[in-house]
């Protein structure tokens, strides 16, 4: 890390907006198909200096999705495209350890690191959704064997990486090498899930290793990001609760022998801005009134794990067991509507509103405010910035948040470096095989 | 296709150069994982009105294979990358049915398709090399086998393509409908291999279905192709041979109740230019002498699917049983051998120079009388053209041979519409569901 702390910052890059009615906001344009948009929204991320683009992922559809997931581009090809488009950020996308392949899922992150000079971030998740299943010809792993098989699956992925020295492709005309036979180094993993020979065909690329994210808070998913990650990207509600997630996290990165300053973590957070906070209260009022209780229930019960269709909505949220595959979002949310005294109607619109993220109403220095004091009181080391709908929602936050940020010296002016390991002050990896 | 037939032309694309040598030439720009290049180049062919450009693809490496395959870009990721740098020139790559994913593979041609505003194209393989296995934690399935998979897998991934209607996203915002839930058609796949439910998670892509290229030439592989390819790409050596496979190709197509025209049939092409046919033979001659033998042998080898260490290098091709995992490839090398009376030596280079494809020697006229002799006797519908090295060899193929093709109204002077169905001629698909 830079010898003063500052800010992370991500853009949670969702084209219909992450408000689930932000798409009919009247200056919405909606449309995660809609590479324009997407372009030049990351565009003006980059102009704010913000440390990188964030694709979440999913691998299923549906009418009643939310309409940021009904139809996306697929994130890895979107995210070449974008490092055409691009010089400085970081591009980081999601992608399931439980519905993948170590080696394809090597090869496209290298690919995507040459592509664009080494601002390429992958997105470590295992799929929380079983219905994911039906669309693979297997059957969902429970919770726990989806952590085993992440953390296999990591290492393999991170060995392929290691596949060449760095000064491996010398492409000698006279002698006719074109790799040093000396420079190449065989995987020869066997595991319990994979058995991978190796070598990756594709050189080491600019940042070594691409930035690995993680985004999984249960303690299986905390040890993975504790072991294994640059960048914890998680959902926390309140300050306590952030704080208690990043004490735990970075102890246990200390627990396997890293600096706790190793590892950034990342909370969500959707800002509502406003020239008073009335005025932002009135902003999301009117998104929160296009949300009818039967597109957010969807929402709520995917994340709890259960139908609430029994149960009377302006009644509180029954005791439900929390479900094995969700955990962690299904605890955070039962725990808010507990702290809170929410009907399942509220809590259902908070979830459209932010999908259990962190949520802030206020003027531009509120919102500056409640960033500094997540930051200062170590709940968070930046945050990925979900707008309510694009463009204006970002707009709102680059020109009225970030120099205010950057006034008080908690946000870059300029990128002082060229990868998004610069960005985020992480050294570049040696090969582990060395 | 339209009125007048005419030729298509691919361009290969592989960074190295198509001669095993081609890298070691002074003017060649090696690097199959240098983009800058590949964007030059492709630019180039688009200069050139070619139809698409076009990438091969394996799932492993090592030094000892050719200098295009041992390291290049992910294709998926980089055709995103080129669709942002070309307007109209079509994009294709070869993704395998072995080892890949129905729903990531429908998703990602899908999602380059819309990147490209149409112009995306699947060259459908299915791995011939047993080696590849060893970076998938399983076993290669056998020839007939995978052809087996690959049928089922194309329809999956086609049934995909359907899953919503060309205006099911209506994100009206008046009435908060997003994708209409009348437009949406669930696959429900219960095959052999497969089972998937659907929908994709992506609208219908700008050409309906991203065109399919088969590229694989035995009985099983010409029956893929004639059930459900656009287009096929295929390694002829002679007219003779390569009329018999059109031939053969075509009436399968129509047994399938297509008409013959609805498949294109490109075999690869690798032209050496000279200003006399003497000045070609010398650049060949350049060329070859740079390819040692210990380098071009496990080339043969690994088509043949025979280890000819115990074979002296300067006596005839032994009789060995076809390997049934490479089948035509091998068939073919087998053939050239008898045919012209090569010795283990001379195949190898052979192998070296164009890896099994069509070698054209001599001036521009040379060259271009060549294609329409094979076009004009159905021979070919079009062809890969396969630089030896790059920018230079395709510079020569496009700024002499390609206005030769144009005066005789064999190719077109400019695009006539802005996908690549378009420039096939090719109308776009109906939902097949409907
Ligand atoms: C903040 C956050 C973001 C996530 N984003 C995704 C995502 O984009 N795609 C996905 O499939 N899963 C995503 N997940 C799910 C996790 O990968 C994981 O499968 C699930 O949360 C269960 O693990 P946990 O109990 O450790 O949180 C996310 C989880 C969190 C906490
Ligand atoms: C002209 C041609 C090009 C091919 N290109 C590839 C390729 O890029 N990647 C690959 O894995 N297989 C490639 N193949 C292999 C085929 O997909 C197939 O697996 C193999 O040739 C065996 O099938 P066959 O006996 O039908 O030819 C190619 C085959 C041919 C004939």
């Amino acid at each position: 890390m830079t010898a003063k702390r500052q800010i992370h910052l991500g853009l949670f890059l969702q084209g219909a907006g992450h408000h689930v009615s932000g798409w009919r906001h009247p200056k919405a344009e909606a449309g995660s198909e809609n590479f324009d948009l997407l372009r030049r929204v990351t565009q003006a991320a980059e102009q704010a200096k913000f440390d990188m683009v964030f694709l979440a992922d999913g691998l299923t559809s549906g009418v009643d999705a939310h309409p940021s997931t009904i139809a996306r581009f697929e994130p890895l090809t979107l995210l070449a495209a974008l490092a055409l488009v691009t010089d400085k950020i970081g591009l980081a996308a999601t992608s399931s350890t439980t519905y993948g392949e170590p080696y394809h899922t090597a090869r496209a992150f290298s690919s995507i690191d040459h592509l664009s000079h080494g601002r390429a971030a992958w997105n470590i998740v295992t799929t929380s959704y079983a219905r994911t299943a039906n669309n693979f010809s297997k059957s969902h792993p429970e919770h726990d064997e989806r952590y085993a098989v992440a953390e296999e699956f990591v290492d393999v992925v991170r060995g392929l990486w290691d596949s060449w020295d760095d000064d491996a492709f010398i492409k000698d005309k006279q002698s006719g090498i074109y790799a040093d036979p000396n420079k190449v180094h065989m995987l020869d993993h066997q595991g319990k899930y994979y058995s991978v020979k190796g070598p990756l065909n594709i050189p080491r690329s600019p940042q070594g290793h691409p930035i690995l994210i993680q985004a999984g808070s249960s303690g299986p998913g905390q040890d993975l990001a504790a072991r294994t990650a640059d960048v914890v990207f998680t959902a926390q509600q309140s300050l306590a609760e952030a704080q208690g997630f990043y004490k735990s996290l970075k102890s246990r990165v200390e627990k396997f022998g890293r600096p706790a300053d190793a590892v950034a973590v990342m909370p969500g957070f959707l800002p509502v801005i406003g020239r008073t906070s009335k005025e932002a209260a009135e902003k999301l009022a009117e998104l929160d009134q296009w949300t009818e209780l039967k597109s957010a229930m969807p929402l709520l019960e995917e994340r709890i794990g259960h139908s609430l269709a029994d149960y009377d909505p302006d009644g509180p949220l029954p005791d439900l067991p929390i479900s094995d595959q969700l955990r962690s979002r299904a605890e955070l949310l039962t725990a808010l509507a507990r702290r809170e005294n929410l009907t399942i109607r509220q809590l259902a619109l908070r979830v459209a509103a932010g999908r259990g993220h962190h949520i802030v109403l206020g003027t531009p220095v509120d919102v500056a405010d409640r960033m500094q004091e997540w930051f200062e009181t170590r709940a968070a080391d930046g945050f990925n910035v979900m707008p309510p709908f694009f463009p204006e929602g970002l707009e709102d936050f680059t020109q009225l948040v970030v120099p205010i940020l950057q006034e008080r010296g908690l946000f870059r002016t300029e990128y002082t470096g060229s990868t998004l390991r610069d960005h985020l002050g992480l050294a570049r990896p040696a090969l582990t095989s060395q």
